[in-house]
């Protein structure tokens, strides 16, 4: 029997016969402005199930430690079970989002270096912007597990800046999750689809992801559609 | 002649003879929530150049490169000149203002680590919090700059700590700001004084600073002259 353990925006957690791996259902649903808007895409939860499993797979061959260990069926996959860090991770490679709200910057200007910022997981405190003194002096992890994950994050924007430039993608910004394993090791956790990463089409400068959806640009699973058939021709 | 070279909101900028020396004149005037709320208080100027030039004079004496060269007069000092970095450089040991606000906090708690805090110097943009790779990536200093006011701010922080607390006060918070000198040194700049700090009597836990102001607690001056009176017996 799988039991809900917990309830996301976007998935479903289950229990397994094996406590230290959950599974993963991936909903329909899609969310906009910290859930102030929502509606249940078709294909959406399977697509995003596709491309997470691909790139989850791809970073674990090039040496990233994820949670990924199996696609079960077209919207769910098993995970190895992981205590999150309640962090949002961004890493930014051009300016969008409310980094090009807050510095007042062009769309999509090239960044000089690869910029991250860290976000608690509130929604009561509304997701505030956090350096590392703050999140030390609040002891949400402390400064090895922040370099970790740094490092991750940056090892990460690399092998994902090559694999989308092969495949004609602009990867703008986007965003992760890290967990605590049973060993204690800091491991990549949640997913990485387009509802978690800017992405446009190197060409045409068409958003290929969650942004259709936030600006009302027309369907978006055309652009998840886009990305995975650009991505399994790559992976091949 | 002195001609006026700029304006801030509690200070006035002067030539001097000499190019690389400027002249401060500290106003009366004080300013709440980014400019929106202000008032002349009598006395406020003079109080904070005494105090400033205290603090600045104590912090070189100590081996923190400062631009103060020499108080003039009551109401105003002699600087190096410097070409000011667009940033403001919070330190917190207690939480308070916009930390505690941000995160929920209860009202002086002690924080575990001294915290810093980058801020950008635009009205237009409301002084936006910055980590360093935004600082970076926007071209405002280096990584070397970054890492010299750090260790800077952490210096005066550990400084100031010490000399507050013989005088029976808790350094809660401190904003400094840094410019270069035409040495292309890292220089301490601005002023200290209770219009940049948070100081709360550690017996009374009373305000002595700006919060009198801002949170409309009484007669701003009293506390100044207390801080004034406290520091001058410890400088002696």
């Amino acid at each position: 029997m799988n039991k809900l353990i917990a309830e996301g925006k976007t998935k479903q957690i289950f229990t397994t016969e094996n406590e230290n791996v959950v599974k993963i259902h991936y909903t329909n649903h899609t969310t906009a402005l910290n859930g102030k808007r929502e509606e249940d895409i078709d294909e959406k939860g399977s697509l995003n199930n596709r491309i997470s499993s691909l790139i989850f797979t791809y970073l674990a061959k090039n040496g990233v430690s994820t949670c990924f260990l199996e696609k079960l069926s077209e919207n769910e996959q098993l995970d190895k079970k992981l205590t999150m860090i309640p962090l949002e991770v961004v890493v930014r490679n051009f300016a969008s989002g409310s980094f090009q709200r807050k510095f007042n910057t062009e769309y999509l200007a090239p960044l000089a270096n690869p910029v991250q910022e860290f976000f608690m997981k509130s929604d009561e405190l509304d997701d505030p912007f956090m350096n590392n003194d703050q999140i030390k002096a609040l002891n949400i992890v402390d400064d090895d597990q922040i370099k970790t994950m740094h490092a991750m994050a940056l090892k990460i924007n690399d092998l994902l800046s090559d694999l989308f430039y092969k495949a004609n993608i602009m990867l703008v910004d986007f965003k992760v999750e890290f967990g605590v394993d049973s060993d204690g090791n800091i491991v990549l956790g949640d997913e990485i689809s387009p509802d978690s990463c800017r992405l446009v089409d190197k060409s045409t400068k068409k958003s290929l992801d969650k942004d259709v959806f936030r600006k009302n640009l027309g369907n978006l699973v055309d652009g998840y559609k886009t990305v995975l058939a650009r991505l399994e021709a790559e992976a091949k």
